[in-house]
């Protein structure tokens, strides 16, 4: 079931060259060396065990929690719903609930939280995207400024809180309706803007669609776009970036 | 063929009732009253003669163009070719072309420019669509402002122009890309700002519609918005506005 | 914390450069000059406070609601549910709320009503956003004559009316399904004309974008457009307008 | 080959039943009596050879007509280009082409021009569409009236010709841009109105989907819609409609 | 009021000419000849009093219905809900709902039917739809003759069903999904076909917007479109053309 | 009623031409050929009688079920609802309902399960749709092997399973938001590839119109795609090609 | 280099464990199992070398055909340009070219052509993609029958032409505008339909979006869609089914 | 004209306070300290000089590069044509131009290439996107890694080459069509991967739309995307990350 017993059964004659090919091609593709990478990656960067919450059935998402729990293994959820979190809380006292970020957490090992990146927001009406993303990198130790409701239709209110980007490695910008904010951000800042449109808005918002043009298409440079409403994703990246930026590449090994 | 001679005609008994009747359902629509108004509209605002020439046939617009200046009108032509103008100028002399704004007019009368309007772009490839919206202004007796190249990436570019806001009764905000100009112009100062999304960009902004969307989303108080690059309906509504505040209602009467 | 307090302090040696230097840069941006600028918009115009309710928390808004009202403000809040109504009028009685418009207020400074607006639509169905429309430029000041009903699939009925356009200072024409309205009467009248694309309709209505479409691609002079439903918006640019010619430029100062 | 035929040789016994049956499943469709009736349609309503030039290599359409032409038969060719034409004339002399309408047809016998429909257009820019339509109409027997120029952006050009719409049995309302012009004219009058959007537009017309879209949302009664820039599938219709009501039913058969 | 009585007291000298220009242009537009003629087509056709429900107040449809039932007006209301025929029917008992059609009726003076038409639709979830064509022409006087579920994945269904279309002076073909039997149906029969998209379908059907598209580009001959689920607009089409045929011409005067 | 009977009348003098022919265009279509090779084809392949659910009255499928399973017949229904399925098996005890695929079958005759296809998912929210394809292939005889939740953003998770793949005749790839498992299965394999784009996703997913479009762009070979959620069509094609491969071309006749 | 190769060095002590394992990572991944799969499916399956030769430049292309045709090896190449045919003619005379499916070919060893697939097109501006499809089939050798022009405007011209469909394993309809011949195709065979929708068209049929969406949405059983355009894919898949079915699974072994 | 010494004078009593608070208000933006900022940053990045040569007319771009270049700065500039590189080479004899990522570039100052990232391509399409991303990342002195050609239809060349990904900071995932290779790269490696999509496709790929779509809806952790065909941003991007990771946070100040 190991490449390394493998070679060594061959090389000590107990298995055939033949067989042995066979059984390197049935191996499971992680003894081969990517899915070994993958699980190193896993546990080094702490990004295990994500949940989707969203329209898992209560008893499956009861049992994932339970047998995590069980092993000591922090749990982060997302979209989680206020009965999905009640039927949790049975058997797992100590999950923690948002409602604001629908995030359904299991959280026994605070980690250190390093480095810095800020999470602002157009309006208000977008801060439960903002939550979703900074609770993630907060859950994955990065250390988080909020900033919420500077939207450029009053820009003085981002102009005036200028300070709150310093020394950050990473901004993310959660905005629906125009989506103007991102592109103002870029040009204010020297790292990279992780642009996130919401779904707020009506009218010709198209469900963020508006918000997604408007950021994909900003002539800033630096800003780089995640799907509607997807704060876990940039919390995710703004993670990774801040990682290589607090530590450098050489810590991170 | 004029209302009033028909009533007099009827009242001294020259034209029969039934007669009368039916003339007056056949009478050019002009003559009934909304034409009329329609007629005053025209004389008295100085909008007359206004000439989409793109896809016109050479002969049939050299025909318009000499037509009108012999009998002392001046023409505004838009989205004019150089070689449309070519043909125009062999018969009228004196009509000129801008190949930037592709603006072809005739304009004998120089009107006295009043109020204050700002014409401003995100980017310098924006700069056509923006000519065409000052000029059409311009030719209809508006004083404009120009401010080009303050997009929002490079948000100090407008910040430190402000002062050119001063005293304008509109502002027209033309913007290609992402479009986010006019939100941060609408929260800066307290008059109507009229948004000219423009197809200038490439992948995702469709031709002008990402930056359309972002328009007309904005949360912004204070903007309405034209059709992609109609340079020439943004002059034209700011030029209804700034006559508007000009000279009060009174003066207009 | 002023600007003038801080020159004075370094006019009087009570305050170093280099110090000065910095806390200017930390001021709030609305002591730095633009905000300034921003806050006498916002006093001079009587556009304070308007809450856009949909979504709010309830205790949130009671909170909002409440505090204005002690501080004898006035509040126009749009989008507003019957519920939100009952809480806020427990804590301010006076509170007002219009189940068509959806608008929940607060006025206790009745505005003259100055100039004069037309709000028409092109269906009944489209009167709660022409109300929004209405009631949001009354709320700021501004003379309303409603024209509902009036559709281009029976153009006699605009046209029977054209009497109620007489001095009028802006137009905005509401209207869903095909959204034609805002053309026709754009040739009508001689000035802006704001056009609101509504929801109504069914099929390839798309939610209003046919209609917005429609109205963006108008070639009747003096139309500009605002977002699907957005009949606040419509009524904040008519009185904009209202307010410029109604007193001409010197009288707003 | 013929079932008639057939049926009479299985009565006569020359043909045995099982090869009378196999004949009966191989014969060409249009011998069973579904092609029959479709063939008559052809001939009873001189609807018979149209072609669709754009786009047909040029040897093959000048085969094409000159074979239709040696058997006399007439022929109406839509979107032809200019050099087809040039083509077309050196084996068919007689062949005529209108470089407007890009009908390239042969025919010699000119039908009587029965009944009556009205084609109108909102711009000249819709011409070429509208003679397409109309040209079709008129090849196929139909008495058409001319309507150009009378788009809802200056209502009274409409309003001042509805005497050309008396008598009319069905009429074609050709228009791009916002194209309100079809139900406009649909609530002016009582025969239906067959609405031809174009791609006459720029900005947000899509190439014609906007005035597609409008056309399809009117809230007018009698309005039915044709493809983008469809004049010929508009005449076909109009047509059509134009014989059932100048013969009525019983003068069709 | 009336323009006949105006120009009779001009002749009569009771009524100066000024004023009467004056009252010309504000007497009520129906009165100018254009409205008359309206009046005269419903008046003529019968196709007087069509209510869209959806929406509608309780109150305000109870009491058109009250209103029309004591005048003697029949009344055809379309998209009513189970719930508004409760109401109406406490006022008006002789009213009649179909809940399939959606159609809530008053119709006390049964038309004779003439002509004919055929309503098909490709599936069975389309007949909804097809029962509002259907149901809206037989209100109208007109004979239909109904074939449902013959959409094209059997098109042995249809072709076995031809005998249907005999006589037919048009056809309405409702379907959803792909859309298809519109374009079939045109090429077998010889008069208009109007094309229903509905909404019937899942996935990239988009509501309908996939089965419009397609019946917009048929290359059949002789089809036209009107909006998705727009079973009314097809039903008054088609008796237009209906009585356009049955009687010809003369007959309609 | 039958060809060969008419045919034999007419052999025999029982049967004039003329009425035979008349006879010959009325016969159903099913007997003049076309139809019965359709009726042959429904028998020999057992496809027969399978029913969209969703949306049929409670009364009608019930009924049809009843039916049916009187005759003996095997029915498969799909997008069938619980209460749907507690009406059907009270008259039909041994009806057979499946939540998850939402599949309402009666089932008597176990058919051998031949040949091998396999259906796989890019994540546990595809299952449903995932289901749907499989059983009712399996209804169709054909044997399924299931890989589900092997999604390419974690490529190992299929590339360890390739060994599933191995016999088989058919691949059918269900996936959401980006849809990008059946391109990389597609270059796996040497069998078709029939994608199932599903409307499992959010934000600019829109409804699976993210997946179909990443389904039709693949570049890998042998790739075709149904319908968003389209199980049942994917499960029908894939016995299609399934049948074909197992028992070659003759052991289908 | 080769798997084979390494464990006989292991097993022959001639190489480390470490060693090998660290090799076995970086072993070219066609050595690993996966890669060889997909070259025995290549070589088993005469899939080899195809050339997408749209926007390859010159040399480069020139190039490949030369060195393919130096290894005896045939080439299919689409979407090939005229003058990149006359590059490739120098160095590789036998090159083959045919300007209607843009087919680019060297093709030395002539396949036996097997079983029978049927490429039918909806009309004649349909041949180009219907011709690279059918050609790309009977490179790979099978046997393809072309039934052209059989659109459902005119459905006798397939019903009489179904003969053609006999022993058919697959049929491809290609189809621009309403994209309907799939599904009624589909509905009259029991093979699989591969539907290839084509941008010819105009107006609302969006270069070809609306027949893929047509056959998309398609409710006839057995239908699977393309790209676009997609001739090739088309019959890419269609062999892959011709194969299965002509010989069964097991002679493909 | 400069914040210090404002205030110096203010001090000094050379300036009185309102003056001094006149002119803070006028001072250019970059005086009041973000501006300044603004420019550290560039200074401090290098980031400086980058022009969008595209649609830029030859002379303004002449200018540009004579002026820099003049001024010993080096430029960047992205979308050229070769045209204006022989213009630009006749001032500037040293400029470079690369037709294949379409960079024209004067650098006269050759920075150290630090840290790693990796470009990867779907097909050989995409390399001039791809080239324009390496090219503006080596350009602000970035090492890159290119990895072109390896798509997910062929899962093997990316697998075979994954050592390439070693010790890279960041992945730029350029792809067109489908768009897939972006989600796989992510589930294989550990650090942000920027994906962008590109035009290349055909059909249903909508000038990049589709794989935009694709690879914004990614399931996998770490993507974030850039506009279609926006080699530019992604590079620009990834060297911000670059840098964070080469140097960590504290080498950058």
């Amino acid at each position: 079931m190991d490449v390394r017993e493998l070679l060594r059964q061959v090389q000590e004659g107990r298995l055939g060259i033949e067989e042995a090919e066979a059984q390197l091609k049935k191996l499971p593709y992680e003894d081969l060396g990517f899915a070994k990478l993958d699980h190193h990656r896993k546990l080094r960067q702490g990004f295990e065990e994500v949940i989707y919450c969203s329209g898992k059935a209560r008893e499956h998402l009861v049992r994932i929690y339970r047998t995590l729990s069980e092993e000591g293994i922090d749990v982060l959820g997302t979209r989680a719903e206020e009965e999905q979190y009640r039927a949790v809380r049975e058997e797992v006292p100590d999950a923690v609930f948002d409602p604001l970020s629908r995030i359904l957490k299991v959280e026994r090992h605070r980690k250190e939280q390093v480095g810095k990146i800020v999470v602002c927001t157009g309006g208000t009406a977008d801060v439960p995207v903002a939550e979703e993303a900074a609770q993630t990198a907060e859950f994955f130790g990065t250390s988080v400024k909020r900033l919420y409701d500077v939207g450029v239709a009053g820009i003085h209110r981002l102009l005036s809180n200028m300070e709150a980007f310093e020394g950050a490695n990473c901004v993310i910008a959660v905005a629906g309706m125009e989506g103007a904010l991102a592109g103002v951000a870029a040009g204010l800042v020297d790292v990279p803007v992780i642009a996130v449109p919401t779904s707020v808005g009506y009218g010709a918002s198209f469900g963020g669609l508006s918000a997604l043009l408007t950021m994909v298409n900003s002539c800033a440079n630096g800003i780089t776009v995640v799907n509607i409403d997807n704060g876990y994703g940039a919390g995710y990246v703004a993670t990774q970036i801040n990682r290589l930026a607090a530590g450098g590449r050489e810590s991170r090994r």
